[in-house]
This record gives structure tokens, sequence and C-alpha cells, in this order.
């Protein structure tokens, strides 16, 4: 187990520490679930009447500080102190990987020149065809198919801006795979940033699919091919999620509902139904004149 | 060559044999191309007039059984009862695979840590880059290129649906690629359920294309990057496919057909011609603007 | 370094070459970059007054051939003899990769089945994740992650067409990817078909990225999965593009912009800003007689 003291994190995200200086820390942890053994980040008021009981610590603005009980590292960002947070933890979490040894099961099929990380498990009858990636911290359920190409557990695209430049958030989770799940050729499911990206029991993807870190794909949701899911997605059991459909992130979707074809979901979808949102296909001709009367009309 | 009596398949689908109970089949096939030694299944009566002349045996429901001639096994949902099928006769499918050593021309160029499974014929000069992964039961032709990250064969989207879980459909069938063909990085071609995905001579792909089970992609048919094939579609010859775009299942295009990016084409196309649907790019307060105007007009 | 005389080069490309027959080449080049040592080619009069000053030859067209000084190869369709062109220089281009030992650092971290042909400068403290692969002709700077099935350097999709058929054009380029880029799974880079495609410091990409042949990607620019820029796209810096964008070929957008989900780039973008272009999701019903609405108004 990784641990730190509230001094020394606060020394190298370069925060003021305000509270026990030797107190030790060992998870950084959503601002919901932050127990005492953990600290958390709050960058809006919004998020301080859902800040669990007694956090370890808050990496936080100096007013926001004020509003909340407790160690507090005051930041002047704390969306990009988090991301520096997330490397520092990022060090325990790859040691702790690299020291367990993933359990296969002895009934796993595992295709030529395919890679099974550190810390994996993988159950009764699961068939992982060829060239499949598997990063650590990840566990796939009994009879699971995984086809070639596919890769589970890369980082997911978390970045925290400052002066024009990127700072990366180390994904300190891992990715949960149900039962009877099949994953399509070369899609590829990200890690969660701290919790686990997860996918339920009888999910079936077809290829090219896109799972960002954190989404969940609720119980015998189906998704075809080139299909996107932002981060921390929501998506209810047996959608029908069809192809190149996108959903933009923290988005839910609520169990049953049925998205058509290239449709981009932008907001949450609360109840079960048929949903799309398509430009019709014409002759280029008649498709050009088409939206220059729609541009004319709505002058 | 996989072989079972009609009684005895109609007790592992659950279904009521009515006719010949000591009958061999050797074969799964569509109803159209059923002959005496296979089985097909009807699920509606729209199927029964292209039904072949003499079918070894329908799989159909009590009430299309009525009007169709010889052995039938009476099933509740003859999609389910297909699907269950297929997995019986996919133990055939995989032995038949396994025994067939795959013949490689001695002018392949294999590139490093790509897998060519069984029963597989890859033709002269054909270049396969590093980590491609071919399934068992593909033919690929002369002079084609490869590239690293592609899936051919891979098992097709098809599932039944059945008290909100799937059944999967196993898939019998291949793939067949023509000579000529260049696979761009990272594509995937799954492979036919019981004939074969067809991508004819001079095909060429871009990376990231999506081919579904059953496609055919017709000669010359160029198609840009992103671009999917849902199962079934049929893509004429010299046909252009920009990047993005989307082709809904079972639809056809005629040959000669241009259809411009991030088109989802949602029927069949039976004239050459030029083919778009998108809306346009504009500043996004402008495009907020524009259809929000365009839903009140349409009011 | 590839040699061949001009007279050689005619023979084989069936042109009627007016000038030095003997007069050695050594590289195909843009027509803006041709030196005294290479041969460009020209298609239309648009590009005589970008011609640089002293071109070794110019493959042109006969009536092109009368307004430019020098040495000319006259052809009728000079991008299809441009073709045939590549795949003469590209055994030079072969042969040069294959005799040249990639440099990886040390301190690179290579995963698993991952392949780095030859010709390949890989820097300090990279990260390859499994089963990545990296064509001939690749730079990759510090500090870089690239996470598994990613492909660089493949071949750009370039055909030129000749009675409905497609000639390849050989991608004599490379790729240039510079300090603190990552790089999202199963993404694909191709290389430049003269020139290098451009990676710029501290680009981030998501997964199903797909970069098209000579393009740039300015520094900081991220971009969200599955999108896809086409040949020649120049990206500004500190873009951000969403996830499934496409930008169609040859376009330039400047430092600063942001593209929304889904967005279908038409035309190039001058200056800083958020865009979109999207069909708006509605449930399916709705959608239709939206539709309906829209295309009877437009009537």
């Amino acid at each position: 187990m990784f641990s730190i003291s509230l001094g020394e994190l606060a020394t190298k995200i370069n925060g003021k520490l305000e509270g026990d200086k030797d107190k030790i820390i060992h998870q950084l942890q959503d601002s919901q679930k932050c127990d005492s053994d953990s600290v958390c980040y709050i960058k809006s008021s919004l998020y301080i009447q859902k800040l669990s009981s007694n956090p370890g610590a808050v990496i936080t603005t100096a007013d926001l500080a004020k509003e909340i009980d407790g160690n507090s590292i005051v930041v002047e960002d704390p969306y990009f102190s988090f991301a520096l947070a997330t490397k520092i933890f990022n060090v325990g979490y790859v040691k702790l990987n690299e020291s367990i040894e993933s359990q296969i099961h002895p009934s796993v099929k595992l295709g030529q020149n395919s890679v099974i990380n550190s810390n994996c498990k993988i159950g009764e009858n699961v068939v992982i065809h060829d060239n499949v990636s598997i990063y650590p911290n990840t566990t796939v359920g009994a009879n699971c198919i995984i086809h070639s190409g596919v890769v589970i557990g890369s980082d997911g695209f978390g970045f925290a801006p400052k002066n024009n430049k990127w700072q990366k958030i180390y994904h300190l989770g891992g990715v949960d795979i149900g039962d009877n799940v099949e994953i399509g050729a070369n899609s590829a499911i990200d890690r969660g940033v701290l919790g686990n990206t997860q996918i339920e029991d009888g999910v079936k993807l077809d290829n090219h699919v896109h799972v960002a870190h954190n989404v969940r794909l609720g119980a015998n949701t189906a998704v075809a091919a080139q299909s996107a899911f932002a981060g921390s997605v929501d998506v209810g059991k047996n959608c029908q999620i069809a192809g190149h459909v996108g959903v933009t992130g923290h988005l839910s979707i609520a169990d049953g509902v049925t998205v058509l074809a290239n449709t981009l979901v932008t907001k949450s979808i609360n109840k079960p139904g048929v949903y799309s949102g398509i430009m019709p296909m014409m002759e280029h001709n008649e498709s050009l004149k088409f939206i220059a009367k729609l541009k004319k009309k709505s002058e």
C-alpha cells in the first residue's frame, strides 16, 4: 500500500497545507467516497454538499477551504493539482500491480501474441483471440469472448489544462468486465481514473467501439461498430446503441433505450424509447439545395 | 464433415420434428440455397417463396410449417433456434478448420507477430505487415497489402434476443478477398454467418474501416477511414465511399456510387451519382441559433 | 541514395523526355520544394507559379510543359505517372530504411509484441505499450506514451485512378512525432507521401484516431476518440477536436480552434472559436416529423 504524509503531498503539488502535516494518506478518491485515509479534490462549491463525511484531506481553493471542515491542501487550480497528485499516487498503483500475478483460469483459451499484464483476473471459459492487449488491473468474468486487436485497460484521455499545455491525469482504476461479454475486433476500453470502468454481464460490443474511463455499460446492452462513449457516461441495461453513435461525457442513458446510427447524444436520456438525430441522405446536389434553403428560411 | 440427425438436432434446439428423424444433415444454410443435406430457418412467410426446392429441413413456426413441404423442426422463435443451431454446427466448423493447414504462398511477406490461423489461403506476393490477425477460413488473393493491426475473419455481430438476453449466432462462413486489395491499419473484416464476406479485386480500404459479416464490396471500390458497413450490405463496383460513412444493414449500393463524408446511408442507392447528408459546420453559436430556428419553423 | 537517369525514368513511366536524358535524379519531391536533383509533377497551371526555381525535371502534360523551363517528362496524366514514379523511387526508400538500424534510447520501455522497424528513432523515456506497430522512418520524441494497438507510419491512402482501377501511390515520407505526445489505443498515423506527417510537441490523441498522410497537428492540440484527419490537413496549435470529428483533405485549421463532436469540417477554419454542425437528437418519431417538415418547408 502506498503511503504519503499530507505535508509531503502538499509540498509536491505546490499547495499550502491547512491541517495535520503528519497524517498519512493511502489513496486518491472521489469526493463522494473519500474516507479518512484518502484525499480528494473539490473545484467548485457544487461538490461540497456531496462531500463524504470524514475525508482525510481535500485539495481545493482558499475560498472553498473555508467552507470545508478538516484538513485541506490549498491550491490555485484544484483540478491541475489533482492531476499532479495522480502522478504521485501512480507510483503506488504501478508497484501494486507489478507485484500481483494475474489469475488466469486454466480453461482460458489465449490467442497468439496476446498479452495479459499483472494484477488481472480472467474467468472460466474465456476466449481471448490473437493480438489482444490487456493492461494491469483488469477483471474479465466467465464465458467472455475477446476478439483480436482489442485493448482493455488503456489510460483514459484525461489531461488538466495549464498555460496552453496538458498535465496528464494518471489513471489509478481498472476495468471490470462481467460474464458473457463479447468484445469486437479492435475495440478499446479505457480504465478508470479512480474507480473502475464497468462492463456488466451480457454486454455485446461490435468492432472499433470506444469505451472511455469510468463508463458503465449496463447488463445486456449491445453496441454496434464505431460507437464511442466519453468519460463517465452511464448506460442502462438492455440498451441498443447502433453504429457510429457518440455519447458526450458524464451523460446517463436509461434502461431500454435504443439510439439509432450516427446520432450524437448530447443530453441524458431518462426514459426508454428510440432516439435519433441524423441528416437525411440525398443526391448531393439536392442536399446542397436543401441546406441552402434551410439557411435562407432560418434567417 | 459434421453430421447430425434431424431427430438429434430437433432435441438440441428444443424443437418438435415433423418428418424423418433419422435423416442426416451436414450443414446450416440460407433458405435460398438450402440443399437436401442442409437445414435452414424461415421466420416469416415472405421467405417461403424464395425457399430452395428441396431443403433437408426447415426450422420454422407451427403456422409456417403448414405451408412448407418436407421435413420441418417446429419452434416458437425460428431466429433464436437458428442461433442455437449455429452453436451445434460450429463444432464441425472449428474442427474442420483446425485440421486443415493454411496454404501460404512462399512469396508472402509476413510481418512480425502476425497470426494466420488454420484453413487460410494467402496468395502470391501478398504483404502482411506486423500484428495482423487472420482468423480461420480466410482467403487472400495475389498482390494484396494488409497493414498492421488489421483483423480479418472475426465473428460478426449477430445475436438473437430472448428474454432480454442475447444468444450468440456462431459464424460458420469465412472471408474471401480478391487480388490487388489493400487494407488500411486497424481495419476489421468479419466473416460470414453462413456464406462468406466478399472483398472483390482491387478494393482499397483506408484505416479503421469496419466490414460486417456477409458484406460484399464490389471490385475497385475505395473506402476512406472509419467508414462502416453493417451486416449483408452489398456495395457495387467502382464506388467511392468517403470517411465516417455508415451503411445500415442489408442495403445495396449500385456500381459507381460516391458517398460523401459522414453520411449515413439508410436506404439502398439504385443509381450512380454523388450522395450526401450532413449538417453544415458553423460557429457553434450560429449553429445553435440555426437549429433553434429550424425547430421553431417546423412547429 | 537511389539514382535514376531522366531517360530511364521517362521510359519507365511511359513519358516522353524533353531535356537531358543523362541527368541523374535522386528524389521525388513536391513541386514547391523540388531541387535540381529531384523530379516533381504538375497537373494544372495553378501550380506553375509556385514551382521551385530549378527543378531537376517536371512530369507534366504537353501543354503545361510549354510553360515550364528546363527538363520535363511529358505524359497524358501527370498524377497517374507520378504514382508510377513513386513505385520506382520506393525501391530506394525501402533499401535505405532496411540498411539503417533504429536508434532506441536505452530508457525506452517497449511493451510485449511491439515492433519497431528500421530507420526509426525513439527518444528518452518513451513508453510503448503492447502490440504497437511502428513502420520504418518514424521519429518519436522524448516522454511520449504510445498505447497498445497503435500503428505509426502505415502507407497513406493514396491511389491514382485509371480506367476504373487504382494505381498505388507509394509513400516515401515518414512520421515525425515531437516530445510529450500521447497516442491512444488503436490509433493510426500514416506516413507522408514525400514529406513527413507531423505530430508536434504536446499533442494528445485519444483512442481510434486516424491521422492521414502529410497531416500536421500543431503543438498541444488534443483530439478525442474516433476523429479523422484526411490527407494534408493542417491543424494549428492548442486546438481541441472532440470525438467523431472529420476533417476533409487539404484544409487548414487555425490555432486555438475547438470543434465539437460529430462535426464534419468541410472548409478551412481561419480564426479561433468554437465550431459545430450536428443534427439534434430527438425521439425518433419526432426526428422523422422534424425532417419531413424541413423538407416540406424547403420545397
